[in-house]
Formats: C-alpha cells, sequence, structure tokens
C-alpha cells in the first residue's frame, strides 16, 4: 500500500519505516508515539500510536521496519495514520530493510575508493597529507551521512556521494583549464563540506534530527577552517597551502548571505564554488522531475529560487 | 620597445598596430588622429598624431601595423604617444601583422570542426538542423568575432572559443548527468551567446567599436529568439523544441538584473548557465593572473565582482 | 442567499454559476465534483458535490448557472458548500446568466470601435499596419480575455478594458507632452499586453485556468516580442519602426525582476510603463476600498505591495 | 561665440552671464574671482579672473551681462575660461539679458492663474482654504523657484511650471478615473513641493546654491508637513482633510528610500505619486533628446537610472 | 490551572483575566463572545462564550479578573477555550487582579522622578522647556502606555520604562563622549517614542487594540515631529535648537526602510538610534531566554531578524 | 608653515614627518623618493626627492622627522611637495618627533592596566584564562597598533584605545542588563579586532602599509576564530565557553556583507556589537566635526555611509 495513494478515511496495513520517533505523555499521563514513517518509494506520512506500553518504547525505536495496521485520518490540513497494531518485520515478512532507506546509487567503497586514488595522485606532499588525514578521520561517518538536512543529497550516504560526483567534475574541469593546480581542487572539493559531520546530528539511515549547537553558533564553514588550522598545525603543513585551503572552504558559498565572507580569490576556489552548485542542482532538479510526467510543471520548488521545473515530453 | 615600460617623457620607437582610429579637426581647421595603438604584447596607448595630410587619411586606418617615432606624454593622469612620423610596415620590417593581433590559442578550421562534429552527433532531427542553420549563417563572423567588448574572451575569435571551451565541459558533464538530453545542452551552448553579433560591432580583428542600436535597444538574448523563431517557422522546427531553445537563451544569464527574466526551469537551461559562469571567469582568471608574479595579488578586477586574485606561489 | 453572508452550518438554497468544476474519483471509486461557485455579487465559494452520475459529468461544466441545494460546512479553515441537490436554471428561473459573470462597465462594440478609431488615425503607415494587423488577429479573444489570472482586471472583457483605459490616458498625456509620437504611443499601448493571450488560458467567461507552457517558459513579452518580429517580416514593417515596438514591449515592465531586462529609452515607452501603472492600479484600488465603508482601512492588499488602503469617509 | 564649441588654447570674445561668482585671494594677498558664467544657450564654463580690484567686486556680482575677453585653459581636465578684461554690458550692445537666463516656455501669470481657477473650484471648503493660503504664502517665490537644484525643471520658474503641467495631468485623469476626488487630488498637487522653498536657497534667477541646514537635516517632504499643520491648526481645517494631505505630502515619493517612509494608501496619493514621475521624466527626457541627433544615442543620464536614450528617427 | 500546560479536551477551572472582548451576533441571532484571555504567567489562550445574555455584555469588559470554567478545544490549529460559566472575582476569591497585568519592574513615580531630574539639570533652558513640556502633556498616559503593539515592551508601562533604560544608557555614555551635548541627547530620548501615545490606541492596562487612522496614515515619527513643530511655536524655542530636536526624531529609526528618511547628522542622533536599539533587543532577549532552558536555544524570534537564541549554561 | 595653507607654487620651508617612503629608479636610471609626509597637525602632502643619492636611502626611512626646503606643485590634481634639502633634525631644532605621530589621548600603560583590571576581576576561569593568554600574546603590538588602515582609530594605539572605550561602556551596561554575564562580555570587547594584528602590517608609528596576504584571503575574523580554537585547545577552555567567544567574534560585524556569516544569537554577542558601532562612530564624527565650524556641515563622510555631519551652533 503506497503512501502516495492513500486518502482520508482509509484503512492501512503494510510495511513501513520507522524514520523518526517520539514518545510523548498525554494529559491523562498515558504515553504515545509521536512517528515518521516512510514506504519504499520514500514517501513519508505522519503516524501516531495511542497507549504504548513500557516496553514497546524499546522496541519501536528509529531505523525499525515495522508491519502496521491503522487508519488515515486527516490532522491540520495534513493525513496521519492512527497505527492500531504494530509489529516488528521478522523472516518470514519477505521484505528487506534496505528497500526502505533511501541511498545513493553508487557503493560506498567504490567512492572511497575513488576519492583516495584521487588523494593518492597529488603531486604536493602537504596538500596530500592534511587532505588525507582528515578525509580519514572522518570516514566512519561518511558512509552514512547526508550532504543537507532537508536540501540536496539529503539521504544516506550523501554527502560521500555529492563529493564523488563533484571531484568527477573536478577532473574533467582540470582538464580543459590546465593552468590551475589540480591537488588544490580535488583537496577544495573533498573538504568543502566535511564540517558538516560536526554541524549537523545524523542517525546511521542518514537522517538528521537537529543541528550541533556548535553548528547553530558557527556554521560548517566556520567548523572546518579550524580543523584545518588544528590538524595543519600537527602536521605542520606549509603555511601558504595551508592559508589557500581554508580560503577555499571560506568562499565556497560565494555570496555572503549565504556564508561566504570572502568571495573565491583564485580559479580554484572559483571552480570549487561552481562544481558544488552544479551537483547540488542537478541532483534536486533529477529527483523533483521524477516526481512529475513528461510534459508538466513541478510544484514551486524551494531549494531552486521556488521555480516549476518542466519535464519535457521528448526523449 | 614594450609599451608596458615607457615612462613619461620617454622617445618612442617602435612598430604599433592602430587599434582604432578617428580623424578630427582643430579649432584652427588642421586635421589630426586620436588613435589607440597596440604592441605586440596587446598592451595599448593612446596616441595623437597632428597636422596628417589629406593622403594620410586613407593610409593610417583601422587594422594597420605601422612603425612611429613620437613623444611618450601624459595627458589627464594618462599616458599618451605624440607620433611625430610614422610609416606603414614594408617587407624589410621583419615583423609579422599577425604577433600584433591578439587571438585565441586554437585554430579556427579546428574549432568549427568540434562543433560540426558534435551538431551531427545530435540525435534529434529538429534541434539539430536549427542549429545547424543558424551555425552556419553566422560562421563567417565566427572567425573573427569576440565574445564581448571588454570582459571575458574580448579578443579575435573570441566568441567562437567560448562556445569551443563550453562545449567541451558540456561534453563532460553529459556523461556524469546521463538524464539530461545532450542534444539540447549542445545546441543551447552553440547558439548562446549568436545573438552578440547583431548586437555588437566589429572589424576583423575582433575588436568591438560600439553596440547596434538594435543592440542597445533589445539586447542579444532577445535578438537571439527572434531569430530562433524566424528560422524555426521556416524550418517547421517541433514547437517544443522551439520553445526550450527560446528558454534556454532567455534565462542563461540567469539573474533578472543580468537581463534573464526567466530562471532555468529544466536541467540543461541550469547547466548552461554554470558552464557559461565557468568558462568566463576562468578565461578572465587565467588573464589577469598572467599579469602579476606569484606571491603576489591583482589589482581588483572589476569582470570579477571587485575582488583581487591570488597568484600562488607554488605550481 | 447571498455568499459573502452564509455560516458554517447554515442550509444553503440559491442560484449559483460554475466558475470552474473538475470531476475526481473517491477511494471507494464513486465520482464526485469540486467546484468554484460564484453568485450575482461576484464571491465565490468552494463546493462539493458527491456520488455524481455519469451523465452528471456532461451537463454541470464551466460556465452554467445552477440552482443549489445544500448546505455550509467548514474544512481546512474555509467554508465550502456541500451541495445535495443541483439543476440546471430553465426558463421559469428569472434569473439571468450575465448577472452572474463579472464584466467590465463598456460594451465590447464600443471599445474596439474606440481602438479602431485611434489605429485610423495614425499617420505613420508602418505601425499603423501593424498594429491593426496584430489587434484584428486577437481581435475575437479580445471579447473575453481577463487582463491577469488574479491581480488587476482579471475579469471578462478585462483585457480590452484595460487596454481602452490606458488609450483614453493616452491621448490626454498626447496633447500635454508634444514633442512624442503618438503612433508609437498608442500602438505600445495597443500593443503591450496582447501576448497575455498566448500566455494564459482562458474561458470564455474570462477566467484563467492556468498559464500555457509556453508561457511559463517564455512569458508574454517575449511572446508578444516573437509574434510582432513575425508579422513585421511578413508585412516588410520599417526595421526602425519595428525595433522601437519591440523595445516598447521590452521595458514596459520597467524593472528586470518583473520582468523587462531593458529600461524605457525614449519617452514614449517610458510612458506606456506609468500609463499601465495607473490604470492597474486605480482599477485594484478602486475595487477593494468598494469592499469597505467610509472610514475605515482595508485588508493588506498584496497586489499593492502590501499597504491597507483608506477609504475617505467625506465625498 | 558659443560655450560649446570652444577648445584649449583659443581666445575667447563674447557676452556671458554671471550665474554665479565667489571672491578669494590668493596667496599673495591679491584678490581673484571664481566664477560659472552661461551663454545664451545656457552652456556653462567656470572662468577666473585674476587681480580684481575693490570696486569690481561689488560690480561683477551674480545676475549681471558682461561682456568678456580671455583665453581658454585646461585645469583639472576641464575647460576654463581665464577673463583679460570684462564690463557691464551697455545700452550699446545690442543684447537682452534675458536670453541668458534660462526660463519656462508659460508666462508666470497664466500659470498662476490656471492653479487659482483650479482651486476656485473646489468643491471642499477646508481642501479649498488650505490650498489657497499655502500657496499664496508661497507665490513670490513661485515666479522664480526651479524644482530642483540639479535635476528636473532646474530652471527659473521651474517650480510652478512642474506644478502647472501636473496639474493638468490631474485633471485629464479626474475625468477617467471619476471615483476620486478632484480637491484632493489637486491640492496634492499644488502643495507637493511647495516645501522645496524652505529646503533650497535659490537666487531669483532660479539658481540654486545651497541647501538650507534645515533642508539638509529635515528634507521638504518634513518641512511641508510641518507647515500643513501650522496653518491648517490656524484656519481650523477639518482634521481628516488635513490628514490626507499630510499623507500626501509624506507618500509621494513612493520609496523609503527616496524619502517617503509610507506608501500612498488611498487613489489620490497613488496618482499624485505617478504624475510626479510622469513630468519629472518627460521634462528630463525632452531636455535630453534635444542634445543629440535624431538615430542616435544620448550619454548615459543620471537622472534617468542611468540609460541613454535613443532619438528616434523619424517624425 | 496554567495556560502553558492545557491540552485540548481537558476541562479548565481557574481566574482569568479579559484582555479583549468583542460581542458578536451569530447567524441565528444569539450573541457570544470572542475574546483573550490571560492567566497570571501572562500567557494567552483565545476564548468563546455563547449564548450570552444582554446584562453580561456590560460585565464582562475588557480589564476584568473572572473565575472560568470551561473546556479546551482545538479551532484552525490553536487551543480555544469554550465558557461555560463565568463570574467576576469577589473579595473572597483571594487573587489580585494586579497579579494578572504584566507591567514592568520599576515603580512609574521612581521613573517619572528620573526623568523629571535629569530635565531639571538641563542647562539649555529652549531645550529644557519643550521636552518638559511635552513630557508634560503625556504623563497621564506614560503610567500604562506600552512601547509597542508586539514587540519590545509591549506591557503596561512599558513605553516610559524604555525612556527611563535608555535614560539611563545616555547618562553613561555622556560621560564617555564628553563633546557631546547631553541636553540634547537626554531630551531625544525623552521624545524619542512619546509620538506612539497618538499612533497606538492602548487601553489602561497597556493592551493595544489598534493603531489609530493617523498613526497607520503617517507614523509616530510625522506625528512627534508635528507635535514639536507645534509646541515649539507656542513656546518660542530656538529654531536651531528645534530643528535637531525635529531631526532626532525623523532619524533614530536609522534605516529608510524603518521609517526614517534621514541618517543621524550628528552625534546625539547617532547615540540616540543605538541606545534606541540596544535597549529593545536587551528587553526582547531576555523575555525570550526566560522562556528556555539554559543550553538550549529559542525558537526563530522574528522581533529579532529571524534568529533562535542560545541560552548559555553557565551562569 | 602648515600645510592644510599651502597652495601652489609656493615656497616651503619646514620640519615634516616621513610617514612612508619608498625609493624608485626613473627611466634614466637615476634614483628618486616618493614620499608621504605629515606635519604636526598630522596633514598630508605627497612629496618626491628626485636624484637622491645611496647614503641618502638608509638615512630618510618611515619615521624619520626631516627639515625640508622645497617647492609645492600640482600633478594629478593634487598638491604635491618637490623636495630640493632635506636633513634629519638635530638637538638644536627644537622641535619634538613625538609632536609629529598622531596617538590617543590616554596613556598606553593606563589603558593595558584598565584591561587587565577588568580581567584580574572575572569570575570563570575558563575565560580568564584564555583572555589574559591572548591579550599577553599582543601586548607588545597594542602599544602602537591602529584599528583601521583608514576608518575609525586609524592612529598610533588606535586598537587599544578602541577596546578600553568600548570596555568603558561594557561596564556601564552591565549594570544596566544585570542578566548578562560580564565575563563574556567584556573578553569580547577585548578579542573581538585583537586579530587585526594579523590582518595589517603596521610600523611602530601606527601607520598601516597593507593587508597581509591571510588578512586578504581570510580576514580578521577568522583569523581570531583560529587562533581561539589554537589557544582554546592548548589551555584545555571548557568547549562552550570556547564556542561563544568564537561566535561573538564571528558574529560582531553583524551584517554578512560586512563579514559575520552568522548574527548575534545571545545577549553578550549583541550589546558587542553595538558597543563596537558606537566606539567607531563617536570618534569618527568628533574627528570630522573638529575640522569644521560651528553652525556648519561637513564634506560627506565615507566612513558614516557618505552623510554630511551638522556641527551644532551652540554648546
Amino acid at each position: 500500500m503506497e503512501i502516495k495513494s492513500v486518502e482520508k478515511g482509509q484503512d492501512y496495513v503494510g510495511f513501513l519505516f520507522i524514520k523518526s520517533q517520539m514518545t510523548k505523555t498525554a494529559t491523562n499521563g498515558s504515553r504515545y508515539f509521536n512517528m515518521v514513517l516512510n514506504d519504499a518509494n520514500f514517501d513519508e506520512i505522519d503516524a501516531k500510536k495511542w497507549d504504548v506500553k513500557p516496553e514497546d518504547e524499546a522496541i519501536f525505536i528509529n531505523g525499525k521496519l515495522v508491519k502496521i495496521k491503522g487508519k488515515v485520518q486527516e490532522f491540520n490540513n495534513r493525513l496521519q495514520l492512527i497505527v492500531n497494531k504494530m509489529r516488528l518485520v521478522n523472516e518470514n515478512d519477505e521484505v528487506s530493510i534496505d528497500d526502505y532507506i533511501e541511498t545513493v546509487p553508487v557503493d560506498t567503497d567504490e567512492m572511497i575508493g575513488y576519492v583516495n586514488d584521487a588523494i593518492d595522485d597529488f603531486t604536493n606532499k602537504d596538500i596530500k597529507d592534511i587532505t588525507q588525514r582528515i578525509f580519514n578521520d572522518h570516514i566512519a561517518c561518511l558512509s552514512y551521512f547526508p550532504a543537507a538536512k532537508k536540501h540536496h543529497h539529503a539521504i544516506k550516504g550523501g554527502l560521500l556521494y555529492h563529493t564523488y560526483s563533484m571531484l568527477r567534475i573536478g577532473k574533467s574541469l582540470a582538464g580543459i583549464y590546465t593552468f590551475i593546480n589540480k591537488d588544490l581542487l580535488y583537496a577544495g572539493i573533498i573538504l568543502h563540506d566535511i564540517g558538516k559531520i560536526n554541524e549537523m546530528v545524523s542517525d546511521e539511515n542518514g537522517s538528521v534530527s537537529d543541528y550541533t549547537p556548535e553548528g547553530k553558533l558557527l556554521g560548517h564553514i566556520t567548523q572546518e577552517i579550524v580543523d584545518l588550522e588544528i590538524v595543519g598545525k600537527e602536521l605542520g603543513t606549509d603555511p601558504e597551502c595551508l592559508m589557500l585551503l581554508k580560503h577555499m572552504i571560506l568562499s565556497h558559498h560565494y555570496q555572503p548571505e549565504y556564508g561566504s565572507p570572502k568571495k573565491p580569490m583564485f580559479p580554484e576556489a572559483e571552480l570549487l564554488h561552481h562544481i558544488d552548485m552544479i551537483d547540488a542542482r542537478m541532483y534536486t532538479m533529477e529527483q523533483a522531475l521524477g516526481r512529475v510526467e513528461p510534459g508538466t510543471f513541478t510544484e514551486p520548488n524551494w531549494s531552486l529560487d521556488g521555480i516549476s521545473l518542466y519535464h519535457r515530453s521528448f526523449e
């Protein structure tokens, strides 16, 4: 039973994934679940289960796949699912939890290998060492971290996939604009958003519940610059290399109002910004166009300055 | 004798190229030349020659290489060359006029061949025919037209070279974002600035003296859309293809204040904008960095939002 | 029974006009109508009729006047009418459908005559011919087309009425600023919004259901410029006249962010913009003030930069 | 000898008008004149006369027409006239001072009569009395006051002429938008810029030397509102009428950044803004176009958002 | 029973204060109350009482403390209280109405004394007299007037408290920047927002129901400037002093888009702006932080440019 | 002989201070000095000395007081002094070099003592230790570092004086807003601009020749945050304290376009911004007003948004 086709008043039976669950206490003292559930299309629905037992609270947690019977209601102009029965899936259910977690289309190891191969080819030892070190420091999180809470690549492994796609573009452009320093460009690509790991709190399914306090007060750009300084000091990185890497992080959002107090001041920093934009936009557009028929327009998309995209009707 | 090292008060002897010449009449009725001259480094200097004879006016015109004796003076805070003697180069002079006209680093035929090969590979016949037709209509001008009056690629052949470089990027990106329509992207790249041929007046050395009246009143974006309509109607181009090409032209400057009333509404239009930006920026940065020493900053650059570029000190 | 005074829970009996109707299928397979209905004050209400029969779908279509029995409910914080019974009006009903379609206060033929008289007086043959031709090409639609989907003059015949009022202003101003070219100004007025006929989809009651795909991707300004080019080429219009008319269309929204990449560059283009603004604003203000008592303020009006209008208390 | 055709190094003989004169003391204690002079085309030139005698200082003052012999030099990249001889015109000179003072094309008395006739027709006594009173209070200054220091109508009588032209437009629009209150609109037109008489210091030739201190600290909008209050209190003007007039003054620049903290909140205030814009723009455009040939463009005009105007080549 | 902890469906019994009450007529002709009630924490809830008797309308008015029995429902996504029984408090209730009206932490007389002492110390007689006079004219309203309808200091006595706090800052800064004129600064502080008394309609509990018509059309800045002029004329205030005071009022919002057409043009006007900002911001921040736990963030706050505040976790 | 009264063509004899000197080589191989000199009023003049001897280059360096004979000329519309003779001052000259270096009005030791006393009073040991350590690290530079290259406090010792004045304001405000944490506010004040020592290159007279490369690429805000991190890690500063200090540095320019990617998110950060603004503005205003007579206006001041200040005419 697909979430996208349920309607108000309908009975629901099917497998759903607990994307987030919060237990709350009603005025009468009873406990209930406030949940966001998704199906295998990754469509989501709000859900409530009233009068939950203490033992349930430990079982029905984020990241579990469950079978549910319930009824669709409307609340505050949104559909929500009132859960009557709920159990964990078992081996007889012939469903796989992996089908319920949206993830990227390339294997993690392949992407990590691709990045590592790129770093291995760096000829500037200072840039190579600091890039390798910071990449390795975050490698565990990269297997699941998304690139954003809501916008582009907001899925499991999205941050690494975004980095990997950008690196592919970087390699093409380095072949066309041969006056640039490849190591600097690739290092900038690999490190540009890695500060997000300290900016956001993500579970292992790539779902971001919130920003960290430091993320809110400083932001991933400042956080990553500070990180570069600490590691650079430790490794004795050449001061100019370290300064240029910090500038690339600082300037990659381009506009002050998007968080970059300085604009790109050398070609590798400029390219980093455009590559980041291209990959974020193409991801968002591909997703949005996949939801509408050829020959029609999408809803206005707030990650794309509010425009409606047109899905062309020919191949 | 290089223009970049001349100083006030100095005598000058050397070969210079007449980039532009205007003959004027002084109060006393005598005629004089107001000229812009450049040397083989493409550095420029203002120049005046007083009391010119009627026969000189037909000889010393735009696009001629001349040998000059004169004196450097300062006028209105700028250096200018007061020409005492001036003659056309002759076969004994051992200089080649081609060294005095700044041009692009790739051969015109090679670039035209590259574009034509791309068009040949189009699978959509409607897009192929209209692109081929408009490209052919402008092919004569493309051998010398610059991409701008003052900003990026403002040299002989700059418009074609800009198109060629963008097409190279387009091919790379089409390999990474496989959901896009290559024909549409490549057609957009080939046609996006071709309206500039009607917007500006360029001589055969790629020097733009002015904008056309229609260029000032309508601009190359509107001019090219109108051109597409006329040709499309004649060829019977599929209406959707024609509409999408018009939208790509319309939206490729992205911001309303830069001339695009609509933002890109499909991925090929979005990519076109970014590719255009990248190529314009990389050209401008490479030029600007070539004028300063490693480890130093350029002057604030008004084609780059007023920033000073840093020329890194390592390879 | 007036829509403006109905309340939640009330029974409703009365004549209403079907402004728009969409038939949908409920989860249980039954069919229902989603409608917008208006009364003779042109106030509107959402309405639903459940379980409609197949034959009803062909009868109760947009543009029909019907007698309705139903009940007012609240849904999503808006009132809606649940229709129990519904039939077409008949000759005994003593109501006239014309009272239910909001229209302009001047007769269509009178307005068309006024425009044609103005064109007849043009002294410039090129401007006269192209204006006459394009006006005639759209004359059928002008009897009902509104000037906008939601903003000013969004009623049957609104586009023509807007043109007619602007032409009246144009004639006054031409008497005060005698250095301008009247033909150019009047032609600009007559043609400035005629591209909207290709930008929006309107039924014969002046109700706009949507924008056309080309309207969304290009907009009426670009659409009308392309139209001018095609007709101008066909008629052999003098190039300068054609260029100036295209500029007037291009610049009449004045600001880039409202769709004009060029600002008005001659007096007739400048006047066109101001006359357009005046007529749009005066219409909107008259409508808004008509809904509140003297001595009070209207709600903030989003067509007027969010201001509340004051209705003066004296004559 | 016309100023527009003089060149550096040339001798000058001719009649010129002293637009402004300041006497200064050189380091060696001698006295000299710093002047701005204009010819009968109203073109201006800076001028100096060295070593002036004490008796000259009382003779060669602002507003005198003089015969001059001198030499044109260049100073700070501008032409200036070094005066050798200088005398007042006498009855034999066959020149009229009136030809050297730029003024408006309608007679002062005719314009004042036109305004007074309009006021006489007011039906609202409160609006009539306060308008008549304030207009009369400033009538002496209106015979020469310009509408601005540098922008539109910056000539003798410009303020009254601007008011007169606006009133003509107002009367036309009142015939088209009959729901408005004519008295309110006309009063707003008559009073909207009259505060400029306290904002700027003008001599009797309509030349503004500076703003008043109060003009700089408060501006003519605030100054006129305060004036309305004082007169309104004295006359016992109906509070609503007074409030609406104050709002019209306050909002007539429309944008906060141009000095209006409130936007127009009723139709008469809205119309006042547009009529003001139209008349200022048409005046500026007519002036600018008069200086260039048909078929050409003006220089960028800073009173018109920096655009170049096109002078059409046909009648 | 505290409003902040009530939930949908709950019965409510307790004392509440009638912050605002409007009587309306239902479709069936019966009368009902629409109310906003608050408890002793100053938390608010919407409330309705159906079928009220004529005599009730005169009893249950704004500013009364009542005992209520009712039920909490949800309507339009907000909680509202449906009142079943309602009576005025009596002497047995052991509640004090003063606990239900949010007020400032300093005694009115103390604040008025503080302001008067400051004025008494003025050495400039002109500034002293006009400040004293205008302050005295408004002294009755200052005992309850809030400083805003919704933003900072929107409580009983808030306007005076804001003035008092600003004056304390002013005195500190006058000790540091000794080149300023204290009288001017203090007068600016005392008068800067006093025009709000004519801009808003407040009851004696400091609750603002609406803006006055003049407040909407002119705003408190213009209103206070006009007031200064009238009083200054009457007292014969020195013109420069009066002009400077008017400028301080005019410029104290600093930005045109916040209502100041002129920026501060002398140090006392500049300081006035910053002191106003500091006191408004500190008040708002203290209030917002008081509602969240240490170590957490507040909701985005629209009086603070939409930021979330962080409540530090240490003392 | 005062610089402010010299005129073109005049002979000059007097003592001047070498603010900056650069030796250059003319086309003929001779060496010359390009200098900026100032007198005891701190007014400056450009100067040139032709044909300097090799031994002179080591003698006439920045920071020397010299006696000069020369002539005033005009070059590029500015006065410049052509030096004929030049020697160092000697003991007979009865001038003191200290009179030629503009400095702050409070003794360095007194200001350092004031800051140290404030730090000694901190009750939070983490904030105290890191503030003390960073302040001590920069104490040598603080005796001469200016607060800016051109704007406010651009004199010897200006950075410390700015800090000192802000700390005085901070102490006043901490007495009024008692809910804030004093240590945090004072630490923010002491550290907020200390990164400028790494952003700019200043000589010991407080004259800034340029920004450092890192200053251009990163800016003092980012530089100081990185510094805080390094020292904080070394001292083991409490993470929350360190995070809040970094946020205060990050947000103290308030607007993104002035370099702050985050707005202040707690009261101490908010106050820091306003105190910084007040002190910078008051310094600039006091300087500017000191140059004009009472009752007049200054030139437009680009450090103050282009406004002209009014110097009041009464005490």
